[in-house]
C-alpha cells in the first residue's frame, strides 16, 4: 500500500516529478514508446490514489485539485498527463458505470496495489464482440484501438458490443493480465507519442459477470453519463497544459537568447522588439482566456460531481455546454499558440533536440479526439435554441 | 437629497432604467446630442451616489458592484453607460488627485446637491493654459475636445498646462456654470453618439486655489496614478457591455425571425443551421472569454482600491498589464462580435430602424480612446522582460 | 440618342465622374434616398450604353472592362456603383432570358432613349403572382423587396410567380411607368443607401406576352443560368472596390494627419509607427489577394459570354466556383478592411462628416445578399466531391 | 555533359521525379540526412542545367518557368525543392555578383561537369574571415551555419568578412573538394530535414584572387542586389508549394477515407460535412490567392531580370514590396493550411507513417529564414510613406 498524500503533499510532489520529467520531455518524445520508468515514478509518488475518497484509503482531492495537477504535469510532459488522467479517468467510469460494491472494491484495490489503469474503452468503431455466456459472463474478442495507457497498466476498462456489433455497449474492469489480452507496441503517432494509444486484442477473454459495470451502466442516469463531460474536461486541462508549456519555454529561450534587434528594427535590444512583444503579448491573452474558462469549468465539475445521482439530464446538459466553451478556446488559442511561438523563437530555435514543434504535435494530435466543429454548434444550438447536446462518449 | 440605495435596490433601478433606455435607443443613436430625458431619470433613480462611501451619504458599492451596473446599462445603451461611467470616473480622480478635505467635500456636495458629473479632462493635446495667479489661484484659457458628458453636467474636472503648454498638468474640479465655461455641441461622430464628447472653452474661468486637485496631484503616487486603471476598467466594461447586448439582441432576432433555410442548407429549420449554429457558437466563446478577464480585473480592482497609498508602483504595474489583457480581449472579441452578428442577421436586418449597426459603430468609437497595439506591447513586454508599464493618462 | 464612348473615353469619363461623386459621398450617405443628380450625370455621361454590343449602338465593351469601371466607382461610392451595375446586369437579364428579337429591341431602345434600368427581381421571397390571361398576356400583382434601382429608372425586369405562389417564375421587361407600379420610397438602410433597394408594388399591371422573357427563360440553359453567376461577379467588384476605396482614403488621412507618435512608440514619426505599418501592410496584402482573385474571374466571365448557348453545365458550374472563390475573399478581406482602417484612423477620423465608417456600413448590408457560408460550402464541394452548385437565383 | 532539355521535357522529368520523390517522401522526412539517392536523380534528369542560358549549353528557361518546377517539386518534397531550387540560387548568385568572364565559366563548367551547387553564404552572422594575402588571393577561416546543399555539393559560393569580422563583405565560388573545407553532418531540425543546412568549416581555405565575386559584387550595383529578391521569390514559391500538396494530399485522404459522418451531423456521407467542406473550402481561397500573388510576382522577376544592369534601385525596390506581398501571403496562408488540414484528416491521420505532419513543420522551418513581421512593415512603408526597402541580403 502506497503513500496518502495530502493535497499540498501532492503539489509538492508533482512539482518534483514535472522537474524530472522536464529534463529528457523532448528526448522521449523523439523516442516515443512506453515511458516505463516516468510510469514508474508516478507510481512511487503516491499521485495514483489522489482521486480516491479518503474512506477508501485515497487523498480524496477534489476535480479542481486533480486537474490542476494534470495540467501542471501537461506543461512539461503531455504524454505523461494524459497516461495519469487517463488512470484517473477510468476510476472516475468504474465509479459512475459500477454499483457500489464494484466501485468500492476497485478503489480498495487501487489503493492496496498501486494499479495504474488504462483503458480500451473507444467506442466511436464497434470492433469488439462480447458474448454473453450462460452463466452471465462474456467472452470478448476484437481489436480496440487507442486503447491509451493500456501497456504497462494493472488494470483496463473494457468495452465491447453485446452479441452483435449492434448490440448493447458494455463496459467491464478486468486485470490487465487477464489471458486473451495483447496489447501490441503500434502506437507510432505525431504527437502525445508516449501515450501508448495503439491497439489491444481481445482473445476470447472470459469478463465475469460482476466485472461487468452495468449499474447503472454507460449512457444510462444522467449521472452516469458525466463521463465525457470529465473526459472533456480532462481534454481541456491537457490542451491547456501543452500551450501554457509551449509558451513558457519559448519566452524563456527568447529571454535568454543573445541576438541583435533585426536589421531594420527600432528597438534597442532584441527583447524590446515591438512586434516579438506584440505576439509574446496576444498569445498571453489567449492563454488567460483558456484559463479562466477552464477553471471555471473545473469547478463546476466539483458541483456536478456532488450532486450524484441528483443530477438531472438538464444540469447536465448545461454543464455539457460550459465544458464545450473550455475546450473550444483551449483547441482554438492553443493550436494558434504552439505555431506561433516560432514567430518568437526564430530559426535556430527548429533545432530538433530543442523539441520546440512536439507542442504544436500534441495538441494537434489530441485535439482530434473528436471534432470541435461539432462542439461549436453545440453552444450555438444551447444559446439559440436552448437544446443541450444528447449525451454520448463525446458529449 | 437623493436616494440612498442599497445595492440590491441598484440592481432593480438598473433593470427597470435599462428596459426603458432599451426601447428608444437605436432611435436616439440616430438623433444623437444630449439625452436630456435619460439623464434626469439617472439623477433620479439613485445611482449618482452609488460609488460614494456610506459615510458621506453614499450606497458605498465595491468596484465590481458598480462596474457591473456599468456593463448592464452599456448592453442595452453604450453612451448612457459612458455618461454614467464617467461621472463615477470623475469621483474617483476627485479621490485619487485630491486632499481629504477636498474630496470629502466633494462627495458630499454629491449627495446633497446629486451632482451630476462631466469633463474636461484630455491632456493628450496641451491646449489649455492655467494662469497662475498672485493669490494661488488660475485663470484658465484654451479649448479641451473629447469634453465627455460636460453638457448638462453639474459638476467637471478639467486640465490645463501651469503658465505654458509645457507647463505642469494641472487638474481641478469646479461647478459647470463657472463663469467663462462654454460647453459645444459639436459632438456628432459615428459612434458614442449622445456622450457628449465634444469641445469645451474656458476663456477666462477663474479656478480657485483649493479648486485645484494638488494633494497628491496626478501622476503623482502610485495610489494616484490609479486613475487610468480606472478608465482602462470602465472601458472594458462598456466595451463587453456593447457586444454581449449585441449579441444578445441579435440572438433574439433570429430566434424570432421566420425563415426557411438557406436553398442549400441540410438543417430542417433556419435555427438549426450548422454555420448559423457555427458563428453563434464561436462568439459565444469570445464574449464569455473577454466576460471573465474583465471580471477578473474588476475583483483585482477593489483589491487595488483597498490599498490606497499603500499601494507600491509594482503591484500598480501588474494591475495595469492585467487592465491591459481584459481590454484587449474585449476590444479584439468585441469587434468581431458586433461584425459578424450580421452574419446570422441576414439582409433584411439592415434596416436602419433596428439598429444592428450602432453596436458595432459605438465599439469602433470606444475603442479608439487609445491605441491597443501598445496595450499588447505592454503586455508582452511584462511577460518578456518583467517590465510594467509606466504611468500615463493612458496606461 | 446619347454618346457612344469609345472604352478609353469610358475611363476618362469614369474619372471625371468619380472625382465628382467622392466629394459628397459622406453627405448623400447621411442623406440617402435617390442621387438624382448623380443618376442624370450617369445618364449623360454615355456609361448606359457601355455594355451593349456595337451593332446595336452601343460600346460593346468586354465584362473586364465593365466591371473595372464598376469597381472604380465602387471606391468611391458604391451605391452608385450599385445601380450602374444593375443597370448592366438587367440588360445581361434580358439578354440571358429573351429571345432575340427581345433584347435586340431592348438594347437598341436603351442605346436611342438612354433607358436607365432597375429591377424588382428578387424572387427568394415568392410574393407576387403574374395570372395569366386568355391572350397570352398577364396581370401582375403583389409587392417585391429588394427593388433595387427601380426609382428614377426607365425600364425594369421585374418577376412574378405564374397564377400561384408555388407556380413557375416568370421574368418580364416592361417601362417603368406602366400603370399600376408604384415605387416605395422605403429604402433607409445602414449601408448602400442611395441605392433605394425598397419595395415595389404591382397592382393589376398587364404585361404583354411578348415583354415576357421566356425563350429560354430563366433557369432554364447553362448560358440563361449565368445570370446568377454575373451578379456574383458584379458583386466581388464592388466588394472590392469599397475595400480599395476605405483602405485608400484611410491611408491618405493617415500621411496627412498631423499627430506625434503614441507616447510609448519608437517611431521617429508618427506614420512611422511599426504596429501603423503592420495594419497597412497586412491590409494591403488582403486587398490584392481579393483583387487578383476578382481580375481572373472578369476574365473567366469575358470567356463564357462568349461562349454563349455552347456553355455547358459543366462549364457554367466551374464558373461558378470560381466566382465563389472570388466572393469569399472580397468579402471576408473587404471587412477586415473596412473595419480594420480605423486602427491606422485613430479616434479624431470618427467624426461622422468624415464618413470613414460608410464602407464597413456599404459592405456589411450588401454582403449578405446571399449567405456566403455557402459559397464556401460549394467552393468545398467542388473540390473535395468535384460536384458543382446547382443554378439558382443566387449560385 | 548532361542533357540539356527543352522546357516541355523539363516538366515530364520533373513530373517523373516527382512521382517518384513522392513514394518515400514521409520515410525520407523522419530519416533526415542526405537524400543521396535523389540528388543523383536530379542530377542524372538534365534539371540542374535548366537556367543556364542556351548559349552557355543550357536550356535557358525562364525564372517562371523554373519557379514553376521549383514550385511542383515542393508539392510533394520541399527538402528537394530547397535544394534545387538553391542549386540555381548559387548560379543566380554567381551571375549577379560575378565579372562575366566568371559567371561564363561557371555556367560552362556546370553545363559540362554537372555540378550540384550548394551555399555556404549565410552572413547573418559574421563569422568567418577572409584574410587578404599578398598574391590577392584570400585564406578562409570560420564556421557557417545553414550551408544548405553544402554537403554533397559540387561547386559552393562561400562568404566572409575581409580580415575582421567587420570587414567588407566577400563572396567567392569554388570546388567544394577545395582542402580546408569541412562540411559538417549537423543539420536536425524539425523541418526541411533533407536540406543539410548544417555547419561548414573552413580552416586555411584557399581562395583564389578570381575565384572572389567582386565585379560588381554583394550589395553593390542594383541589380546585384537582386539576388537577396530572387532568395524571397524562391521562398514564396517553394512555401506555397508545402501548402498545396499538403492541401492537395489531405483532400485526397479525406476523399478516400471510409468513415461515417459524425454522430451530430446532418450530412448524408463523411464527405458531404458541412463544416468540413468549410474547412476545404476556406483553405482554398486561402491557397488561390497565395498562389496569384506568387504567380504575379513570378512574371515580374522575369521583368526584372531582363533589365539587368539597367534595373533601378526604385524599380528593385518596387519589386521587392511585391515579393514581400507574396511571401507574406505564402507564409500566413501556408501555415494556416498546414495546421489546419488536421480538422479534415480526422485523428487516425495521426500515424506518423502518413506524416501528414511534415508539411507544417516543413513550413514553419523554413518561414522563419527572415522575419514575416519585416516583411509586413516595408509594404506598409511602401503604400503609407513611399519608401522602398533598403538592399540587403535579406530584403
Amino acid at each position: 500500500m502506497g503513500k496518502v498524500l495530502t493535497y499540498e503533499e501532492a503539489l509538492s510532489v508533482t512539482k518534483t516529478l514535472t522537474a524530472q520529467f522536464a529534463k529528457n520531455a523532448p528526448e522521449r518524445d523523439i523516442a516515443g514508446g512506453t515511458p516505463k520508468k516516468e510510469r514508474d515514478l508516478i507510481r512511487q509518488s503516491g499521485l495514483l490514489t489522489l482521486f480516491i475518497p479518503k474512506e477508501f484509503g485515497g487523498s480524496g482531492v477534489s476535480w479542481v485539485q486533480l486537474l490542476d495537477v494534470i495540467y501542471n504535469i501537461a506543461r512539461v510532459d503531455s504524454s505523461l498527463a494524459h497516461l495519469y488522467a487517463f488512470h484517473n479517468y477510468q476510476l472516475a467510469t468504474v465509479r459512475l458505470y459500477g454499483a457500489k460494491e464494484q466501485w468500492s472494491a476497485l478503489f480498495k484495490g487501487t489503493v492496496e496495489n498501486g494499479w495504474f489503469w488504462g483503458n480500451a474503452l473507444n467506442q466511436i468503431r464497434k470492433d469488439v464482440i462480447a458474448q454473453k455466456q450462460a452463466d452471465g459472463s462474456y467472452i470478448w474478442n476484437g481489436t480496440k484501438n487507442f486503447a491509451t495507457g493500456a501497456t504497462d497498466s494493472d488494470y483496463l476498462t473494457i468495452t465491447g458490443s453485446e452479441d452483435t456489433f449492434e448490440g448493447k455497449t458494455l463496459v467491464a474492469a478486468i486485470p490487465t493480465k487477464r489471458d486473451g489480452v495483447t496489447i501490441n507496441s503500434d502506437w507510432d503517432n505525431i504527437g502525445q507519442r508516449q501515450t501508448d494509444s495503439g491497439t489491444l486484442v481481445f482473445k476470447n477473454v472470459k469478463v465475469l459477470r460482476d466485472e461487468v459495470l452495468s449499474d447503472p451502466g454507460p449512457l444510462s442516469t444522467p449521472f452516469s453519463t458525466a463521463r465525457s463531460l470529465i473526459g472533456q474536461s480532462v481534454f481541456s486541462n491537457i490542451f491547456l497544459g501543452i500551450a501554457q508549456g509551449a509558451y513558457e519555454e519559448a519566452v524563456k529561450y527568447v529571454r535568454e537568447k543573445e541576438s541583435k534587434p533585426w536589421l531594420s528594427s527600432l528597438a534597442p535590444s532584441a527583447q524590446k522588439d515591438p512586434y516579438l512583444l506584440r505576439h509574446i503579448g496576444e498569445l498571453y491573452v489567449k492563454l488567460e482566456s483558456a484559463k479562466l474558462l477552464t477553471q471555471r469549468v473545473n469547478t463546476l465539475l466539483d458541483e456536478l460531481w456532488q450532486k450524484g445521482e441528483k443530477l438531472t439530464a438538464r444540469e447536465r446538459g448545461e454543464f455539457a455546454v460550459e465544458a464545450a466553451v473550455a475546450r473550444i478556446a483551449a483547441t482554438q488559442n492553443g493550436l494558434d499558440v504552439t505555431s506561433r511561438i516560432f514567430e518568437i523563437l526564430g530559426s535556430r530555435a527548429t533545432t530538433k533536440a530543442l523539441g520546440f514543434d512536439r507542442f504544436w504535435r500534441n495538441l494537434r494530435t489530441q485535439t482530434l479526439h473528436d471534432p470541435i466543429d461539432y462542439k461549436i454548434l453545440a453552444v450555438g444550438d444551447f444559446v439559440l435554441n436552448n437544446d443541450v447536446p444528447s449525451p454520448t462518449f463525446y458529449s
